[in-house]
């Protein structure tokens, strides 16, 4: 089974070389010139999707946006042009629902099954092959490309049909960011009543306030260390998604939308690129943004 | 040492237990007729606590509010009319940091320590004697009764001066509050859009966003199980007492306003003897509450 990645960056390019590492043909396509330390470990490199899916059993694709999917595999260059019936294409992606499930059903007309497969687990989780991946689609088409998926995640969970798998992203992403937010107001007032937020993230991580964004983010922001991790703008991006995707179904959502207050506050201080864990320095004097 | 207790509810009646289970000397004292299975136990029962406290080497106090506090410790019948030079009150309720730290001020007129220990862990921490302990007041004085706090917890902090375990709490509390909001949003979306909030859950709780609160309050949401646990009503307490803390200092806290919405909106619906995890039927059709 010969594996094609598209999408290279700090998520798809350790999960390329887990593939590649467990001895699967990986061939690989990157906008950028990132392919590079790919091509050194033994994959071989193409110069568009097209290219790639023509050699290809399976495409993953880890971009950015609903867009940059779009165009990947749909777009004058991308896999529906040459991808073999029978190919399987799976998005990785962190995209809209609704987009993925209109996606799956376009290259269903050309006979290629897809798959979403957004994860959770950051760059560690990618590097250390201990993703949670949250499938959409076909659960017989899950069941072929899973010694592809066992590479690169510990846990694989079914969630439904076409755009279950984003649903449960969009979900994730939603408790992930209104917690950061919560930490972020508990260290906050630690420190400005005079304790060690260190200190309170050490105890409180020992008690029903613990979770792994406390651990990691609380970390950051105890130590003051913004430096990515994954850029904030990134999670603005996933929180619109939650919020297009609650509008759409009437569900409202107060916290999630303060959050989103508070990381449109952080991009429009120029901190877009800072680790989300920085969105405690909105609550710090000089206030920036929220209030 | 003998140490007393004031106050057997749900919290105080297994921390009782587990002081008397471990050797100690133990006397109690509780305003309805809670005392008699520590009495079976071998606990002796005091009609007040100035009574209790006349005995006693070290009182705990674990009742509901900063009035109950104050007038165990400083009301009529309360300990500072008996307690002897040199004995220490532990006060494990969750109160105001700052009535806290006047209370200690005038118990120390008489010669009475005081410390601040508030608790993380709930019922089963008291149980399981897994609580975490957050301790304000003098170090020494710690040290001293660090063999009772042995007995109730598993990780003793000692936060700082008079008041501090109490502002570490509320921290805590609000991580708690605002991480269950999350959590809510997050399986009340996943509910409305058809996919099963225990799949979801268990997903969640193998990524970034586990954190003890989907665990433990996500399992009754998604069970809808929604029997206390601790009642909504506590936690409307202690979130008065965050937001309280955070004006005094000048903290702006957007999330946690938006749970106080939230939890107000709750025990308007007369709910506020459910479990905090009822919280996610306010984001359900047809909606009582916050929008």
């Amino acid at each position: 089974m010969k594996v094609g990645f598209i999408g290279l960056g700090v998520m798809g390019r350790p999960m390329a070389l887990n593939v590649l590492r467990r001895g699967f043909e990986v061939g690989v396509y990157a906008r950028s010139d990132t392919a590079g330390s790919l091509v050194s470990a033994g994959a071989a490199s193409y110069g568009s999707p097209a290219a790639l899916a023509e050699v290809s059993d399976v495409i993953v694709t880890m971009v950015t946006g609903t867009s940059d999917v779009e165009e990947v595999l749909l777009g004058p260059r991308g896999i529906v042009r040459t991808a073999r019936p029978g190919a399987i294409a799976i998005d990785m992606s962190t995209i809209a629902p609704r987009a993925t499930a209109r996606m799956a059903a376009e290259l269903a007309r050309h006979g290629i099954q897809m798959l979403d497969a957004p994860v959770s687990g950051g760059p560690a989780g990618a590097e250390n092959a201990t993703l949670t991946i949250m499938v959409g689609g076909d659960a017989e088409v899950l069941g072929r490309v899973r010694p592809i998926l066992d590479c690169l995640g510990t846990t694989v969970v079914h969630m439904g049909g076409h755009g279950a798998g984003q649903t449960a992203k969009a979900c994730n992403q939603l408790a992930l960011l209104v917690t950061t937010q919560g930490v972020a107001e508990a260290l906050a007032l630690a420190r400005r009543c005079g304790l060690d937020p260190r200190a309170v993230r050490r105890a409180l991580l020992s008690g029903l306030a613990a979770s792994r964004v406390l651990d990691l983010f609380g970390g950051r922001m105890a130590e003051r260390q913004f430096q990515p991790g994954i850029e904030a703008r990134l999670y603005h991006k996933d929180l619109h998604i939650v919020l297009e995707t609650a509008e759409s179904v009437g569900q409202p959502l107060p916290a999630a939308t303060v959050v989103m207050e508070s990381v449109d506050a952080l991009i429009g201080a120029g901190k877009g690129r800072m680790d989300l864990s920085s969105l405690i320095e909105l609550l710090e004097p000089p206030f920036t943004g929220t209030k």
